[in-house]
């Protein structure tokens, strides 16, 4: 049974891609509506959050962990390393690798929150895997909240706006592959392309899911169960998940409180 | 000494109000920065969070509050005044008042988070107050984004467009009133007052601050200290905080941990 967490509705990506390619699966979603977004905080608070996300999950009986999220792979990835009793991935070194087989001329954007742009975890990973490449991270805080408010369809002028705002930068740069490094990102992935044509763009949170799949291989298991947790109210996600997954979750979301759990992991 | 508290910036706007108008006042102020944004979430978990902010206030003695955030006095008003032993005061009545008062044509607009249009708390009190007003509430959810990510600046297209997809309806309408039923929103009243010209703007948050003064009038007291706490990072809010109040507030502000609060009182 695998567990996956994001701060909010963008870990679904994830979700829809392990379960495609393995679809036997069991996976518990927790996405934390309640205090989403994580990525303009500090780190201090992003750390404190994911270890509660991390031990939710790990009360449910999970045996790995994909951190769906771009902010708490680039932000605390490390720490949760060192407390999480089964393995734990995070989206960077999976983007990255597909980023590095990707691009032709050697220049790679990442585009995240503010506090992933902050880590420098992208650019430190690609640089380790092609010395010679080079990178510009540039970070979208009105992202986060385009997606969760619904301003996600290619005519939107607003996102298009926001969009030309943030990418300009990469336009100038000349990169010619873009890690959508938050998973939030993929459902504005078509503006971001009508922006930077001829641009190969990474979802960070389909990579994970493939390399979570690559090294557990696809199980079939008793239950292929998908259980979804929120720490706000149900229906608000619900009505929000069908735009990632396609289907409708009615009934199968239920509220927990984040704030009980996490004080007796790594404290 | 007062108190007040907000989701996270918006608050300010009250702060700056009521020093204004009573300097001698001790203010301790209080921003879940780490929660921010509080109006896209669901009623119970905005109680949840107003119940943690309140019990914060009373740890630090004051002897009255203000809820300078339209999203809580929308939304949770009612439960804290059954829980708060010091008087507590929300922007809604002082709010609809003033916008009483302004109107010419008697067609009243409120623009506030997601919670507070679903609160219909303002077009409650202003029927009360003008029966043959008409109001007409609309849902802003990217406004506080926008605020605090710095998108404030009068000839940001991004906000401009936002501006105008969110007030066409109130131009329809044809208000001659708007209220800014949210605390964030004073920060881009020039961009909201381009879209809608000859439309007298109230803020939610300067009325809620007047009507405190008007209450206990002006107090001299030993102390007219400001005390600024917040649930993130000191350092992001002190970086924001300046574009509300003008000034700079290094050094002042403290990080507290909001979730250890609240359990106690009326639960």
């Amino acid at each position: 049974m695998i567990g996956i967490f994001d701060s909010g509705l963008g870990g679904l990506t994830a979700v829809k891609e392990l379960h495609t390619l393995s679809p036997g699966e069991e996976i518990v979603y927790f996405g934390d509506t309640g205090r989403v977004p994580y990525g303009t905080r500090s780190e201090s608070t992003i750390v404190k959050y994911a270890k509660q996300d991390t031990a939710f999950l790990l009360s449910q009986g999970v045996d790995a962990i994909l951190i769906a999220c771009g902010t708490v792979s680039t932000t605390a990835l490390s720490t949760l390393k060192q407390i999480c009793p089964v393995p734990i991935i995070g989206v960077v070194e999976p983007a990255a690798e597909a980023a590095v087989r990707a691009t032709r001329n050697g220049r790679i954007a990442i585009i995240g929150t503010s506090a992933t742009v902050r880590s420098h975890a992208f650019d430190r990973e690609i640089a380790r895997l092609a010395p010679n490449s080079s990178t510009l991270s540039v970070a979208c805080p009105l992202f986060v909240p385009l997606v969760e408010n619904g301003f996600t369809a290619p005519d939107c002028d607003i996102t298009r706006l926001t969009c030309e705002h943030y990418l300009a930068p990469i336009r100038d740069f000349g990169a010619d592959t873009l890690i959508l490094g938050c998973t939030h990102y993929p459902l504005i992935a078509e503006t971001i392309a009508r922006v930077l044509p001829e641009v190969t763009l990474i979802s960070a949170g389909a990579e994970a899911a493939r390399r979570v799949v690559a090294l557990r291989g696809i199980k079939p298991s008793p239950s292929s169960e998908i259980r979804y947790y929120v720490s706000d109210d149900p229906t608000l996600f619900t009505a929000s998940a069908s735009l990632f997954l396609g289907h409708d979750l009615a009934g199968q979301v239920e509220k927990i409180d984040i704030e009980r759990y996490g004080y007796g992991i790594g404290t």
